[in-house]
Protein backbone atom coordinates (compact mmCIF):
# COMPACT_ATOMS: atom_id res chain seq x y z
CA UNK A 1 0.00 0.00 0.00
CA UNK A 2 1.03 3.34 -0.94
CA UNK A 3 -0.38 6.33 2.03
CA UNK A 4 0.08 9.81 1.42
CA UNK A 5 -0.37 12.59 3.48
CA UNK A 6 -1.46 15.76 2.63
CA UNK A 7 -0.05 18.03 5.65
CA UNK A 8 -2.79 20.86 4.37
CA UNK A 9 -5.44 19.67 2.57
CA UNK A 10 -8.09 21.55 0.56
CA UNK A 11 -11.25 21.96 -0.65
CA UNK A 12 -10.38 23.06 -4.71
CA UNK A 13 -12.70 25.28 -5.86
CA UNK A 14 -13.04 26.54 -9.36
CA UNK A 15 -14.80 29.46 -10.52
CA UNK A 16 -16.11 29.94 -14.42
CA UNK A 17 -16.51 33.53 -15.21
CA UNK A 18 -16.73 35.75 -18.81
CA UNK A 19 -13.75 37.63 -17.31
CA UNK A 20 -11.81 38.26 -14.13
CA UNK A 21 -12.66 42.40 -13.71
CA UNK A 22 -10.56 43.41 -11.04
CA UNK A 23 -12.42 46.04 -8.52
CA UNK A 24 -15.46 45.05 -9.97
CA UNK A 25 -18.16 42.23 -9.21
CA UNK A 26 -18.01 39.31 -10.97
CA UNK A 27 -20.72 36.82 -11.36
CA UNK A 28 -20.06 33.33 -10.98
CA UNK A 29 -21.43 30.94 -13.79
CA UNK A 30 -20.34 27.80 -12.61
CA UNK A 31 -18.79 25.92 -9.23
CA UNK A 32 -17.00 23.25 -9.28
CA UNK A 33 -15.29 21.75 -5.66
CA UNK A 34 -12.89 18.73 -5.07
CA UNK A 35 -11.03 17.50 -2.15
CA UNK A 36 -7.49 18.92 -3.09
CA UNK A 37 -3.80 19.52 -1.94
CA UNK A 38 -0.90 17.23 -3.85
CA UNK A 39 -0.67 14.29 -1.70
CA UNK A 40 -4.48 13.96 -2.42
CA UNK A 41 -3.82 14.44 -6.01
CA UNK A 42 -1.12 12.23 -5.86
CA UNK A 43 -3.09 9.08 -4.07
CA UNK A 44 -5.43 9.59 -6.84
CA UNK A 45 -3.61 9.25 -10.16
CA UNK A 46 -1.68 6.43 -8.11
CA UNK A 47 -5.68 4.54 -7.69
CA UNK A 48 -6.17 5.48 -11.78
CA UNK A 49 -3.37 3.70 -11.81
CA UNK A 50 -4.65 0.42 -9.78
CA UNK A 51 -2.52 0.78 -6.56
CA UNK A 52 -3.81 0.57 -3.07
CA UNK A 53 -3.67 3.63 -1.59
CA UNK A 54 -4.85 5.17 1.49
CA UNK A 55 -4.96 9.70 1.83
CA UNK A 56 -4.10 10.94 5.38
CA UNK A 57 -4.71 14.57 6.57
CA UNK A 58 -6.62 16.91 8.34
CA UNK A 59 -10.13 17.61 8.25
CA UNK A 60 -12.02 20.77 9.94
CA UNK A 61 -15.20 22.83 10.16
CA UNK A 62 -17.90 22.41 7.14
CA UNK A 63 -15.18 22.91 4.31
CA UNK A 64 -13.44 19.70 6.28
CA UNK A 65 -16.79 18.43 6.13
CA UNK A 66 -17.16 18.68 1.97
CA UNK A 67 -13.76 17.55 1.62
CA UNK A 68 -14.99 14.39 3.48
CA UNK A 69 -18.23 14.34 1.46
CA UNK A 70 -16.12 14.42 -2.12
CA UNK A 71 -13.73 12.03 -1.06
CA UNK A 72 -16.45 9.62 0.05
CA UNK A 73 -18.19 9.95 -3.10
CA UNK A 74 -14.95 9.26 -5.08
CA UNK A 75 -14.51 6.38 -3.17
CA UNK A 76 -10.84 7.40 -2.78
CA UNK A 77 -9.46 5.40 0.72
CA UNK A 78 -9.08 8.20 3.25
CA UNK A 79 -7.80 8.40 6.95
CA UNK A 80 -8.69 12.18 8.07
CA UNK A 81 -7.43 13.52 11.74
CA UNK A 82 -10.56 15.99 13.00
CA UNK A 83 -8.86 19.57 13.42
CA UNK A 84 -10.29 22.38 15.37
CA UNK A 85 -9.16 24.68 12.64
CA UNK A 86 -11.19 24.71 9.49
CA UNK A 87 -10.13 23.10 6.12
CA UNK A 88 -8.98 25.78 3.45
CA UNK A 89 -10.41 26.48 0.44
CA UNK A 90 -8.47 27.20 -2.77
CA UNK A 91 -10.61 29.53 -5.30
CA UNK A 92 -9.35 29.41 -8.96
CA UNK A 93 -11.24 31.66 -11.63
CA UNK A 94 -11.05 30.68 -14.58
CA UNK A 95 -11.79 32.83 -17.64
CA UNK A 96 -10.78 31.48 -20.78
CA UNK A 97 -7.26 30.93 -20.92
CA UNK A 98 -6.25 32.76 -17.50
CA UNK A 99 -6.62 31.32 -14.21
CA UNK A 100 -6.23 32.97 -11.11
CA UNK A 101 -5.44 31.29 -7.92
CA UNK A 102 -6.46 32.45 -4.33
CA UNK A 103 -4.86 29.97 -1.74
CA UNK A 104 -6.09 30.17 1.73
CA UNK A 105 -3.43 29.83 4.35
CA UNK A 106 -5.12 26.57 6.50
CA UNK A 107 -6.02 26.22 9.93
CA UNK A 108 -3.69 26.31 12.66
CA UNK A 109 -2.66 22.84 13.41
CA UNK A 110 -2.09 22.03 17.45
CA UNK A 111 1.08 19.61 18.28
CA UNK A 112 -1.52 17.14 19.16
CA UNK A 113 -3.10 17.68 16.12
CA UNK A 114 0.24 16.81 14.21
CA UNK A 115 0.45 13.79 16.40
CA UNK A 116 -2.60 12.21 15.90
CA UNK A 117 -1.70 12.23 11.98
CA UNK A 118 1.55 10.17 12.42
CA UNK A 119 -0.12 7.92 14.54
CA UNK A 120 -2.40 6.72 11.49
CA UNK A 121 0.32 6.00 9.08
CA UNK A 122 -0.27 2.41 8.85
CA UNK A 123 2.46 -0.02 7.53
CA UNK A 124 3.22 0.94 4.21
CA UNK A 125 5.27 0.13 0.93
CA UNK A 126 5.98 3.55 0.39
CA UNK A 127 4.59 7.13 2.60
CA UNK A 128 4.69 10.09 0.32
CA UNK A 129 4.02 13.77 2.48
CA UNK A 130 3.24 16.38 -0.19
CA UNK A 131 1.89 19.93 -0.59
CA UNK A 132 2.36 22.97 1.79
CA UNK A 133 2.55 22.80 5.57
CA UNK A 134 0.00 24.23 7.54
CA UNK A 135 0.36 27.46 10.15
CA UNK A 136 1.59 26.29 13.29
CA UNK A 137 3.67 22.84 12.23
CA UNK A 138 7.00 24.11 12.78
CA UNK A 139 9.58 22.90 9.61
CA UNK A 140 11.25 20.34 11.79
CA UNK A 141 7.76 18.75 11.91
CA UNK A 142 8.03 17.21 8.83
CA UNK A 143 11.44 16.19 8.97
CA UNK A 144 11.21 14.09 12.26
CA UNK A 145 8.01 12.38 11.04
CA UNK A 146 10.11 11.91 7.87
CA UNK A 147 13.35 10.62 10.02
CA UNK A 148 10.85 8.05 12.14
CA UNK A 149 9.33 6.56 9.16
CA UNK A 150 12.41 5.95 7.51
CA UNK A 151 13.50 4.38 10.78
CA UNK A 152 10.77 2.01 10.66
CA UNK A 153 11.75 1.04 6.96
CA UNK A 154 9.34 2.73 4.97
CA UNK A 155 10.88 4.77 2.59
CA UNK A 156 9.34 8.15 2.32
CA UNK A 157 8.57 11.13 -0.92
CA UNK A 158 9.13 14.22 0.40
CA UNK A 159 7.59 17.53 -1.66
CA UNK A 160 6.94 19.90 0.87
CA UNK A 161 8.05 23.50 0.15
CA UNK A 162 10.73 25.76 1.86
CA UNK A 163 12.10 25.21 5.13
CA UNK A 164 10.65 22.13 5.58
CA UNK A 165 11.92 20.41 2.42
CA UNK A 166 15.71 21.35 3.86
CA UNK A 167 15.60 19.40 6.87
CA UNK A 168 13.52 16.61 5.58
CA UNK A 169 15.18 15.51 2.56
CA UNK A 170 18.45 14.25 4.32
CA UNK A 171 15.50 10.96 5.92
CA UNK A 172 14.03 11.40 2.60
CA UNK A 173 14.18 8.60 0.17
CA UNK A 174 13.52 11.18 -2.88
CA UNK A 175 12.70 14.54 -2.76
CA UNK A 176 10.57 16.40 -5.71
CA UNK A 177 10.34 19.91 -5.63
CA UNK A 178 9.74 22.01 -9.23
CA UNK A 179 12.46 24.48 -10.28
CA UNK A 180 10.92 27.07 -8.92
CA UNK A 181 10.56 26.35 -5.08
CA UNK A 182 14.01 24.28 -5.19
CA UNK A 183 15.20 27.70 -5.83
CA UNK A 184 13.29 29.33 -3.38
CA UNK A 185 13.99 26.24 -0.83
CA UNK A 186 17.87 26.66 -1.35
CA UNK A 187 18.91 30.02 -2.93
CA UNK A 188 20.56 28.47 -5.63
CA UNK A 189 19.03 29.07 -9.09
CA UNK A 190 20.86 26.20 -11.56
CA UNK A 191 18.38 23.02 -11.00
CA UNK A 192 21.96 20.97 -10.62
CA UNK A 193 23.44 23.27 -8.21
CA UNK A 194 20.32 23.56 -6.31
CA UNK A 195 19.66 19.78 -5.93
CA UNK A 196 23.13 18.85 -4.84
CA UNK A 197 22.80 22.08 -1.88
CA UNK A 198 20.51 19.51 -0.77
CA UNK A 199 21.66 16.87 1.19
CA UNK A 200 19.12 14.49 -0.35
CA UNK A 201 19.48 10.75 -1.45
CA UNK A 202 17.99 11.69 -4.81
CA UNK A 203 16.23 14.74 -6.18
CA UNK A 204 13.88 15.05 -8.65
CA UNK A 205 13.05 18.05 -9.92
CA UNK A 206 10.57 19.02 -12.75
CA UNK A 207 11.21 21.26 -15.04
CA UNK A 208 7.52 21.95 -16.72
CA UNK A 209 8.22 21.55 -20.45
CA UNK A 210 12.61 20.65 -20.10
CA UNK A 211 11.03 17.72 -18.28
CA UNK A 212 13.07 16.34 -15.41
CA UNK A 213 16.06 16.45 -13.57
CA UNK A 214 17.40 14.07 -10.98
CA UNK A 215 20.49 13.87 -9.04
CA UNK A 216 21.10 10.92 -7.35
CA UNK A 217 24.46 10.66 -5.81
CA UNK A 218 26.90 11.51 -8.42
CA UNK A 219 24.74 10.66 -11.42
CA UNK A 220 22.52 13.35 -12.96
CA UNK A 221 19.69 11.89 -15.44
CA UNK A 222 17.70 14.03 -17.38
CA UNK A 223 14.61 12.94 -19.43
CA UNK A 224 12.80 15.36 -21.72
CA UNK A 225 8.66 15.12 -22.01
CA UNK A 226 7.49 12.45 -23.86
CA UNK A 227 6.07 15.06 -26.59
CA UNK A 228 5.55 19.11 -26.48
CA UNK A 229 2.06 19.15 -25.18
CA UNK A 230 0.03 21.97 -23.89
CA UNK A 231 -3.15 21.96 -21.67
CA UNK A 232 -3.94 21.89 -17.99
CA UNK A 233 0.22 21.79 -16.32
CA UNK A 234 -1.41 21.60 -12.77
CA UNK A 235 -1.09 18.17 -11.54
CA UNK A 236 1.95 16.93 -13.54
CA UNK A 237 4.32 17.60 -10.62
CA UNK A 238 1.91 14.94 -8.66
CA UNK A 239 1.81 12.45 -11.64
CA UNK A 240 5.97 12.70 -10.97
CA UNK A 241 5.47 12.12 -7.33
CA UNK A 242 2.60 9.04 -7.92
CA UNK A 243 5.32 7.38 -10.46
CA UNK A 244 8.12 7.54 -8.40
CA UNK A 245 6.11 5.94 -5.71
CA UNK A 246 4.88 3.08 -7.82
CA UNK A 247 7.89 2.46 -8.87
CA UNK A 248 9.24 2.58 -5.37
CA UNK A 249 6.72 0.62 -4.52
CA UNK A 250 7.49 -1.97 -6.54
CA UNK A 251 10.96 -3.17 -4.96
CA UNK A 252 14.26 -1.07 -3.89
CA UNK A 253 16.57 -2.02 -6.62
CA UNK A 254 15.32 0.91 -8.89
CA UNK A 255 16.44 1.32 -12.36
CA UNK A 256 16.66 5.41 -12.19
CA UNK A 257 16.16 5.65 -16.37
CA UNK A 258 13.33 3.63 -16.48
CA UNK A 259 11.72 4.88 -13.39
CA UNK A 260 12.44 8.79 -14.45
CA UNK A 261 10.99 7.61 -18.06
CA UNK A 262 7.76 6.24 -16.37
CA UNK A 263 7.45 9.46 -14.08
CA UNK A 264 7.24 11.58 -17.72
CA UNK A 265 5.07 10.03 -19.31
CA UNK A 266 2.84 9.66 -16.27
CA UNK A 267 3.57 13.59 -16.02
CA UNK A 268 2.45 14.63 -19.24
CA UNK A 269 -1.18 12.81 -19.25
CA UNK A 270 -2.72 15.08 -16.73
CA UNK A 271 -1.49 17.71 -18.68
CA UNK A 272 -4.31 16.34 -21.42
CA UNK A 273 -6.84 16.17 -18.47
CA UNK A 274 -9.53 19.38 -17.66
CA UNK A 275 -8.74 18.59 -14.04
CA UNK A 276 -6.12 18.08 -11.44
CA UNK A 277 -5.43 15.24 -10.73
CA UNK A 278 -7.38 13.03 -13.22
CA UNK A 279 -5.05 12.10 -16.48
CA UNK A 280 -5.61 10.41 -19.79
CA UNK A 281 -4.88 6.67 -19.39
CA UNK A 282 -4.48 6.21 -23.28
CA UNK A 283 -2.46 8.96 -23.45
CA UNK A 284 -0.10 8.06 -20.71
CA UNK A 285 0.00 4.64 -22.49
CA UNK A 286 1.39 5.83 -25.77
CA UNK A 287 3.65 8.46 -23.91
CA UNK A 288 5.33 5.64 -22.56
CA UNK A 289 5.44 3.63 -25.78
CA UNK A 290 7.37 6.05 -27.14
CA UNK A 291 10.20 6.63 -24.17
CA UNK A 292 10.51 2.69 -23.99
CA UNK B 1 -41.39 42.27 15.06
CA UNK B 2 -39.71 42.73 11.83
CA UNK B 3 -39.26 39.60 9.70
CA UNK B 4 -36.95 39.38 6.96
CA UNK B 5 -36.38 36.72 3.77
CA UNK B 6 -33.15 36.92 2.23
CA UNK B 7 -34.11 34.40 -1.30
CA UNK B 8 -30.50 33.72 -1.60
CA UNK B 9 -28.33 33.70 1.58
CA UNK B 10 -24.59 33.76 1.38
CA UNK B 11 -21.82 33.12 3.78
CA UNK B 12 -19.96 36.57 2.56
CA UNK B 13 -16.71 35.52 2.64
CA UNK B 14 -13.57 38.36 2.46
CA UNK B 15 -10.22 37.71 1.16
CA UNK B 16 -6.97 39.71 2.42
CA UNK B 17 -4.37 40.23 -0.62
CA UNK B 18 -1.36 42.48 -0.78
CA UNK B 19 -2.12 42.43 -4.56
CA UNK B 20 -4.22 40.80 -6.86
CA UNK B 21 -2.62 39.45 -9.56
CA UNK B 22 -4.74 37.99 -12.68
CA UNK B 23 -3.55 34.84 -14.09
CA UNK B 24 -1.14 34.12 -11.12
CA UNK B 25 -1.43 32.28 -8.04
CA UNK B 26 -2.00 34.82 -5.01
CA UNK B 27 -1.39 34.07 -1.50
CA UNK B 28 -4.53 35.14 0.65
CA UNK B 29 -3.14 36.42 3.81
CA UNK B 30 -6.51 36.52 6.37
CA UNK B 31 -10.14 34.90 5.96
CA UNK B 32 -12.82 36.32 7.04
CA UNK B 33 -16.85 35.03 6.98
CA UNK B 34 -19.85 35.70 7.78
CA UNK B 35 -23.81 35.51 7.12
CA UNK B 36 -24.37 37.50 4.39
CA UNK B 37 -27.28 38.77 2.04
CA UNK B 38 -29.16 41.79 2.28
CA UNK B 39 -32.05 40.74 4.13
CA UNK B 40 -29.55 39.48 6.67
CA UNK B 41 -27.89 42.29 6.64
CA UNK B 42 -31.20 44.47 7.36
CA UNK B 43 -32.00 42.35 10.52
CA UNK B 44 -28.47 43.00 11.82
CA UNK B 45 -28.65 46.73 11.77
CA UNK B 46 -32.82 46.71 13.33
CA UNK B 47 -31.48 44.77 15.98
CA UNK B 48 -28.30 46.87 16.35
CA UNK B 49 -31.57 49.47 16.50
CA UNK B 50 -32.89 47.76 19.89
CA UNK B 51 -35.71 45.80 17.14
CA UNK B 52 -37.30 42.29 17.57
CA UNK B 53 -35.91 40.69 13.79
CA UNK B 54 -36.29 37.10 12.58
CA UNK B 55 -34.31 36.36 9.46
CA UNK B 56 -35.72 33.99 6.93
CA UNK B 57 -33.95 32.10 4.22
CA UNK B 58 -32.34 28.89 3.20
CA UNK B 59 -29.70 26.81 4.13
CA UNK B 60 -28.29 24.14 2.49
CA UNK B 61 -24.73 22.09 2.66
CA UNK B 62 -21.58 22.55 4.50
CA UNK B 63 -21.80 26.57 4.02
CA UNK B 64 -25.71 26.09 4.78
CA UNK B 65 -24.28 24.98 8.07
CA UNK B 66 -21.12 27.52 7.91
CA UNK B 67 -24.30 30.31 7.81
CA UNK B 68 -26.02 28.43 10.73
CA UNK B 69 -23.39 28.50 12.94
CA UNK B 70 -22.12 32.53 12.29
CA UNK B 71 -25.79 33.25 13.54
CA UNK B 72 -25.76 31.41 16.33
CA UNK B 73 -22.74 33.09 17.20
CA UNK B 74 -23.31 36.50 16.42
CA UNK B 75 -27.19 35.45 18.76
CA UNK B 76 -29.37 36.70 15.09
CA UNK B 77 -32.77 35.62 15.56
CA UNK B 78 -33.04 33.04 12.36
CA UNK B 79 -35.23 30.37 11.02
CA UNK B 80 -33.50 28.79 8.13
CA UNK B 81 -35.16 26.49 5.84
CA UNK B 82 -32.81 23.14 4.65
CA UNK B 83 -32.53 23.19 0.79
CA UNK B 84 -31.29 20.20 -0.59
CA UNK B 85 -28.49 22.71 -2.69
CA UNK B 86 -25.79 23.93 -1.25
CA UNK B 87 -25.96 28.07 0.37
CA UNK B 88 -23.34 29.84 -2.02
CA UNK B 89 -20.44 32.24 -1.24
CA UNK B 90 -19.63 35.37 -2.01
CA UNK B 91 -15.93 36.13 -1.97
CA UNK B 92 -14.73 39.43 -1.98
CA UNK B 93 -10.93 40.07 -2.26
CA UNK B 94 -9.64 42.77 -0.56
CA UNK B 95 -6.10 44.55 -2.06
CA UNK B 96 -5.62 47.77 -0.42
CA UNK B 97 -8.75 49.89 -1.29
CA UNK B 98 -9.55 47.79 -4.38
CA UNK B 99 -12.39 45.32 -3.88
CA UNK B 100 -12.69 42.56 -6.26
CA UNK B 101 -16.57 40.48 -5.40
CA UNK B 102 -17.21 37.03 -6.93
CA UNK B 103 -20.49 35.82 -6.53
CA UNK B 104 -21.72 32.35 -6.72
CA UNK B 105 -24.88 31.83 -8.35
CA UNK B 106 -26.26 29.87 -5.07
CA UNK B 107 -28.82 27.19 -5.04
CA UNK B 108 -31.59 25.57 -7.37
CA UNK B 109 -34.41 25.31 -5.25
CA UNK B 110 -37.40 23.40 -5.14
CA UNK B 111 -40.91 24.71 -5.50
CA UNK B 112 -41.98 22.74 -2.21
CA UNK B 113 -38.14 24.61 -0.51
CA UNK B 114 -39.68 28.13 -1.75
CA UNK B 115 -43.70 27.02 -0.43
CA UNK B 116 -41.39 25.99 2.99
CA UNK B 117 -40.05 29.61 3.34
CA UNK B 118 -43.46 31.22 3.40
CA UNK B 119 -45.00 28.89 5.66
CA UNK B 120 -42.10 30.55 8.23
CA UNK B 121 -43.60 33.93 7.92
CA UNK B 122 -45.15 34.11 11.37
CA UNK B 123 -47.23 37.45 12.24
CA UNK B 124 -45.08 40.41 11.68
CA UNK B 125 -45.66 44.21 11.98
CA UNK B 126 -43.32 44.44 8.49
CA UNK B 127 -41.77 42.11 5.87
CA UNK B 128 -39.28 42.82 4.26
CA UNK B 129 -38.05 40.74 1.24
CA UNK B 130 -33.95 41.64 -0.26
CA UNK B 131 -31.58 40.32 -2.29
CA UNK B 132 -31.00 38.37 -5.48
CA UNK B 133 -33.48 35.71 -6.03
CA UNK B 134 -31.69 31.93 -6.37
CA UNK B 135 -31.97 29.80 -9.93
CA UNK B 136 -35.47 27.63 -9.84
CA UNK B 137 -37.24 30.39 -8.38
CA UNK B 138 -39.82 32.27 -10.73
CA UNK B 139 -39.80 35.97 -10.93
CA UNK B 140 -44.00 35.59 -10.54
CA UNK B 141 -42.79 33.38 -7.34
CA UNK B 142 -41.82 36.81 -5.09
CA UNK B 143 -44.97 38.47 -6.49
CA UNK B 144 -47.31 35.85 -5.41
CA UNK B 145 -45.63 35.54 -1.48
CA UNK B 146 -45.91 39.44 -1.48
CA UNK B 147 -49.37 39.57 -2.55
CA UNK B 148 -50.35 37.20 -0.30
CA UNK B 149 -48.86 38.32 3.18
CA UNK B 150 -50.41 42.21 2.25
CA UNK B 151 -53.36 40.31 2.03
CA UNK B 152 -52.67 38.94 5.23
CA UNK B 153 -52.34 42.66 6.94
CA UNK B 154 -48.29 42.71 6.58
CA UNK B 155 -46.90 45.34 4.65
CA UNK B 156 -44.35 44.33 2.68
CA UNK B 157 -40.67 45.96 1.72
CA UNK B 158 -39.05 44.83 -1.27
CA UNK B 159 -35.85 45.08 -2.24
CA UNK B 160 -34.81 42.46 -5.25
CA UNK B 161 -33.81 43.23 -8.66
CA UNK B 162 -35.29 42.41 -11.96
CA UNK B 163 -38.33 41.30 -13.16
CA UNK B 164 -39.17 39.89 -9.49
CA UNK B 165 -38.84 43.35 -8.35
CA UNK B 166 -41.20 44.87 -11.54
CA UNK B 167 -43.60 42.16 -11.02
CA UNK B 168 -43.80 42.32 -7.13
CA UNK B 169 -44.01 46.18 -6.83
CA UNK B 170 -47.73 46.41 -7.60
CA UNK B 171 -48.22 44.36 -4.01
CA UNK B 172 -45.79 45.88 -1.55
CA UNK B 173 -45.73 48.98 0.88
CA UNK B 174 -42.23 49.82 -0.51
CA UNK B 175 -39.72 48.97 -3.19
CA UNK B 176 -36.12 50.10 -2.36
CA UNK B 177 -33.96 49.44 -5.80
CA UNK B 178 -30.55 51.73 -6.13
CA UNK B 179 -30.27 53.74 -9.68
CA UNK B 180 -28.69 50.94 -10.94
CA UNK B 181 -31.03 48.24 -10.17
CA UNK B 182 -33.94 50.49 -10.75
CA UNK B 183 -32.71 51.20 -14.43
CA UNK B 184 -32.00 47.73 -15.29
CA UNK B 185 -35.46 46.79 -14.27
CA UNK B 186 -37.65 49.18 -15.76
CA UNK B 187 -35.01 50.23 -18.38
CA UNK B 188 -35.69 53.71 -18.08
CA UNK B 189 -32.15 55.79 -16.94
CA UNK B 190 -33.93 58.64 -15.14
CA UNK B 191 -34.47 57.59 -11.46
CA UNK B 192 -37.49 59.75 -11.35
CA UNK B 193 -38.92 58.46 -14.53
CA UNK B 194 -37.92 55.04 -13.11
CA UNK B 195 -39.70 55.12 -10.35
CA UNK B 196 -42.97 55.81 -12.00
CA UNK B 197 -43.11 52.73 -14.37
CA UNK B 198 -43.05 50.93 -11.41
CA UNK B 199 -46.58 50.20 -10.44
CA UNK B 200 -45.92 51.05 -6.61
CA UNK B 201 -47.22 52.34 -3.71
CA UNK B 202 -43.64 54.03 -2.59
CA UNK B 203 -40.49 53.61 -4.35
CA UNK B 204 -37.36 54.84 -2.60
CA UNK B 205 -33.91 54.93 -5.30
CA UNK B 206 -30.53 54.79 -2.60
CA UNK B 207 -28.89 57.15 -5.46
CA UNK B 208 -25.43 56.38 -3.59
CA UNK B 209 -23.55 60.31 -2.58
CA UNK B 210 -26.51 61.87 -4.27
CA UNK B 211 -28.93 60.76 -1.22
CA UNK B 212 -32.02 59.25 -1.41
CA UNK B 213 -35.02 59.63 -3.92
CA UNK B 214 -38.67 58.98 -2.95
CA UNK B 215 -41.77 59.17 -5.84
CA UNK B 216 -44.83 58.39 -3.05
CA UNK B 217 -47.95 58.67 -5.43
CA UNK B 218 -47.80 61.83 -7.26
CA UNK B 219 -44.67 63.31 -5.04
CA UNK B 220 -41.24 62.90 -5.59
CA UNK B 221 -39.24 63.79 -2.24
CA UNK B 222 -35.44 64.20 -2.32
CA UNK B 223 -33.35 63.88 0.56
CA UNK B 224 -29.35 64.75 0.56
CA UNK B 225 -26.62 62.30 2.51
CA UNK B 226 -25.99 63.68 5.79
CA UNK B 227 -22.59 64.87 4.95
CA UNK B 228 -20.18 63.59 2.20
CA UNK B 229 -18.79 60.25 4.01
CA UNK B 230 -16.35 58.10 2.43
CA UNK B 231 -15.67 54.47 3.36
CA UNK B 232 -17.74 51.07 2.72
CA UNK B 233 -20.87 51.76 1.11
CA UNK B 234 -21.61 48.56 1.12
CA UNK B 235 -24.37 48.05 3.41
CA UNK B 236 -26.01 51.84 3.11
CA UNK B 237 -29.27 50.30 0.88
CA UNK B 238 -29.34 47.53 3.54
CA UNK B 239 -29.56 50.32 6.20
CA UNK B 240 -32.06 52.52 4.36
CA UNK B 241 -34.62 49.48 4.07
CA UNK B 242 -34.07 48.99 8.00
CA UNK B 243 -35.09 52.36 8.16
CA UNK B 244 -37.89 51.92 6.25
CA UNK B 245 -39.07 48.82 7.95
CA UNK B 246 -38.58 50.17 11.33
CA UNK B 247 -40.43 53.37 10.53
CA UNK B 248 -43.62 51.34 8.91
CA UNK B 249 -43.43 49.22 12.19
CA UNK B 250 -43.91 52.34 14.39
CA UNK B 251 -47.31 52.86 12.32
CA UNK B 252 -49.15 53.01 9.22
CA UNK B 253 -49.36 56.85 9.69
CA UNK B 254 -46.28 57.54 7.74
CA UNK B 255 -44.50 61.01 7.32
CA UNK B 256 -42.58 60.30 4.20
CA UNK B 257 -40.30 63.44 4.50
CA UNK B 258 -39.07 62.34 8.60
CA UNK B 259 -38.65 58.83 7.48
CA UNK B 260 -36.62 59.34 4.72
CA UNK B 261 -34.28 61.96 6.67
CA UNK B 262 -34.03 59.07 9.41
CA UNK B 263 -32.94 56.64 6.54
CA UNK B 264 -30.49 58.95 4.90
CA UNK B 265 -29.15 59.45 8.13
CA UNK B 266 -28.73 55.79 8.81
CA UNK B 267 -27.32 54.60 5.62
CA UNK B 268 -24.31 57.10 5.75
CA UNK B 269 -23.14 55.05 9.40
CA UNK B 270 -22.49 51.64 8.13
CA UNK B 271 -20.39 53.50 5.25
CA UNK B 272 -18.14 54.39 8.47
CA UNK B 273 -17.61 50.88 9.48
CA UNK B 274 -15.50 48.48 8.18
CA UNK B 275 -17.86 45.14 7.44
CA UNK B 276 -21.56 45.34 6.11
CA UNK B 277 -24.46 45.06 8.02
CA UNK B 278 -22.71 46.92 10.90
CA UNK B 279 -23.09 50.40 11.82
CA UNK B 280 -21.47 53.22 13.99
CA UNK B 281 -24.63 54.25 16.67
CA UNK B 282 -22.57 57.56 17.51
CA UNK B 283 -22.18 58.79 13.72
CA UNK B 284 -26.31 57.35 13.57
CA UNK B 285 -27.15 60.03 16.25
CA UNK B 286 -24.98 62.83 14.93
CA UNK B 287 -26.02 62.57 11.28
CA UNK B 288 -30.13 62.32 12.77
CA UNK B 289 -29.19 65.58 14.86
CA UNK B 290 -27.91 67.51 11.78
CA UNK B 291 -30.62 66.44 9.38
CA UNK B 292 -33.75 67.05 12.31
Amino acid sequence: MIVTITPNLALDVTYEVARLRPGETNRVEAVHARAGGKGVNVARVLRSLGREVLALGFAGGPTGDAVRADLEASGLPHDLVPSAGETRRTVTVVAGDEATMLGEPGPVLAPSEWAALEARVPEADVLVVAGSVPPGVPAEAVADLVARQTARGIPVIVDVPGEALLRAAPYAWAVKPNAEELAEATGVGDPVAGARALDALAVVVSLGEGGLLAVVGETVHRVPPPRRVTGNPTGAGDAVVAALAAGRAAGAEVSWPALLADAAALSAAPVLAPVAGEFDPAAYEEFRRENA
